[in-house]
């Protein structure tokens, strides 16, 4: 048992997310032990999304500070608190921002990955147990950030939210991986349109690739992203600015009558219309995974749906996340998926902010467009170089530099 | 071999359907012989639907008169033209306001029912195959309706707007029993909530209770339709108008969080959006069966998407009407869906504007509704007494007239 079981741990942290907008400060962060259904990670390495910049600008979020933030990861489980008998020292984990509980309607039923009790909420800042924050300086709590907070040497997290695993590979796109085969399950031969060529959308398109569509269109109002779409199995590209008219003429037109399935993958209301009127009475699916603007509103002639079209949405790609995601990465395990592809960076912690500087230089450059799309960017932050063992490594392109065993 | 195969029929047709809102008028109609996929077919019962009503009042709808209306029938086919290689005289058939060619896209999908040769087409007097009609009284062309044309004693039909089965029940109100079944699937012990409790709504709430739903609750503005809802399985009700909160609140309320599915039959916008803000997030399918006004637009906050709930709609129930029809037949025969309570009224052909009559009556008391509500009346009309076969008439209640064999 390591000697660190039921003590406070001081650990390195980026606890300097102080305020919103600031760079992050590496320091000393203090980590206390879990308490009831609750289990202290060591984080091996983190992923930063643009998720962790939209809440670190808090710029309309809710501004919760000082924060740890980070919200996808891999890490060894250090030690549990009461009642947690599922998991134990030295499992290998994933945390995730939306839990299962094992005990709600949600996670009973078999069609809900919504759990009642730890599904995503981006404005608590502290366990759900006692409404405290495990982390501190000096005394003073330092918050949570989607009850993972990834981005320290040590995290402690609700048992819910993670999925205990066999090895780490890097798992944070198949959600949307999931929003395509779980939710839009494309047939082998059917065409899939997927609005927005993002790492998101990229994700949905490899979901539609490995499910075996023929035809997988994308749709982007930068067409730069085609050249790098076709890796993910993209056949052909559509920008609307080139047509003067709505593109879900277009698509039905390159199609007779519309497209099979679609993923929506931009948040932008247009972009949900289009994605939905796009697809082929009868029975075509669409399915919203974008996050949407507060106050837009959906708006289609009911017709649509009477002529049997489906819209349905998703949230983590309909994934429970411990149910699901060991099934997931095995799928990767197998070669059944492709995840390499995804990484574009990589950094070590201590130069977090270079990961932050990255993602706001690729934000900058896609401001010019109307569409929310995620930044293909898939960065990798590594928390301790030397950790890890080769083969956990080699899902990620490029990385060579850890040759030591724990 | 009939003597009249090959031969222009004469036959009572209530061809009198001259001008829109006068009544019919019993005439000798001329009926041409079957052209190439085209049967002939000798009607033996026809129902009255509120969309004949429509039609034949054509406010709002293309005028196409004169006009022999009528679109829910059971015949025998009398003869059948070139091509036709699955029926001949004597099958037994209902014909169907849409149809099934078997060979476009839509008919080879296994998900879709709307055949892109057949699909309804209200505006259309003629047949396909050559742009005329077959119905004529002293030369002057007389119009088809919906492809079918029942309220004559005999009438052309494309083949593939014919099921063909074994005996006649009445059929009418499957499609949105199938609504229920083939669209919302509800399962055992589940809630749903069916929006407006007239014919339609009736059906739908019977696909309920077949499939095992333990809660049916039935919306309507009209709190005396509750009672007589009971027969068909619904078990609570609510009246919009008790409340001065939105209904899919009090549902919410009610059911704690939503019902697993609800299936609209009022047509009413408002009641389309109520109708999918009710259901469950995580698992909640909301089905679509009204049709509304054509400038109708349906809003809502994509969030109640994004939270894991479906919308869909369906048109004929998803029934493939020469493929699944039979089946829907041989259900009602095995006694595991009722349909004897749909009739309400039965009058002779010769007295049709006495259903005329009763229809409009039931639709002026419900004219004070916002509700497009079918009105529950299911009118039966029958050719010709003593045609039918005992068992055939088992079905109708109350109707103990026939007793001769053909």
């Amino acid at each position: 048992m390591s000697s660190t079981v039921g003590q406070v741990i001081k650990c390195k942290g980026s606890g300097g997310a102080w305020e919103a907008g600031k760079p992050l400060v590496i320091e000393e962060v203090e980590v206390a032990p879990p308490q009831a259904m609750e289990v202290r990670v060591k984080i091996l390495f983190t992923s930063l999304c643009h998720t962790d910049v939209y809440f670190w600008e808090a710029k309309g979020q809710t501004p919760v500070f000082p924060r740890i933030l980070g919200h996808e990861a891999a890490g060894i489980v250090e030690s549990v608190g009461e009642g947690v008998t599922d998991l134990q020292p030295g499992d290998h984990v994933l945390p995730v921002f939306t839990g299962e509980c094992k005990e709600c309607d949600h996670c009973k039923s078999e069609e809900s990955n919504m759990c009642s009790l730890l599904r995503i909420d981006p404005d608590r800042g502290v366990m759900i147990g006692d409404g405290k924050a495990r982390f501190s300086i000096n005394g003073k709590p330092i918050y949570h950030f989607l009850g993972t907070s990834t981005f320290s040497e040590y995290t402690v997290v609700h048992v819910g939210c993670l999925a205990k695993i066999n090895r780490w590979p890097p798992w944070k796109r198949s959600a949307c991986f999931g929003a395509t085969v779980n939710v839009a399950k494309p047939k082998k031969g059917s065409s899939v349109a997927v609005f927005g060529l993002g790492a998101v959308g990229l994700a949905a398109a490899e979901g539609a690739r490995v499910s075996g569509a023929s035809r997988i269109i994308g749709v982007d109002l930068n067409s730069d992203r085609f050249e790098q779409a076709k890796k993910f199995g993209v056949t052909e590209f559509v920008n609307p600015k080139d047509y003067d008219r709505p593109v879900q003429e277009v698509i039905a037109e390159m199609t007779g009558g519309g497209v099979d399935r679609s993923v929506e993958c931009t948040g932008n209301i247009n972009a949900m219309i289009s994605a939905f009127e796009c697809v082929h009475d009868g029975w075509g699916v669409a399915v919203l995974v974008g996050v949407p603007h507060k106050d837009d509103v959906f708006k289609t002639s009911p017709v649509n749906f009477l002529c049997e079209r489906t819209l349905k949405g998703t949230f983590y790609g309909n994934y429970k996340p411990r149910s699901d995601i060991p099934g997931v990465v095995e799928k990767y395990m197998n070669k059944e998926m492709e995840l390499e592809k995804f990484i574009t960076h990589e950094v070590p912690f201590s130069e977090i902010n270079k990961a932050f500087d990255l993602m706001l230089r690729e934000k900058a450059s896609a401001a010019s467009s109307e569409w929310n799309i995620e930044f293909y960017s898939c960065l990798l932050v590594t928390m301790d170089e030397g950790v890890l063992f080769d083969d956990v490594l080699m899902p990620f392109h490029g990385i060579k530099t850890w040759d030591r065993k724990p």
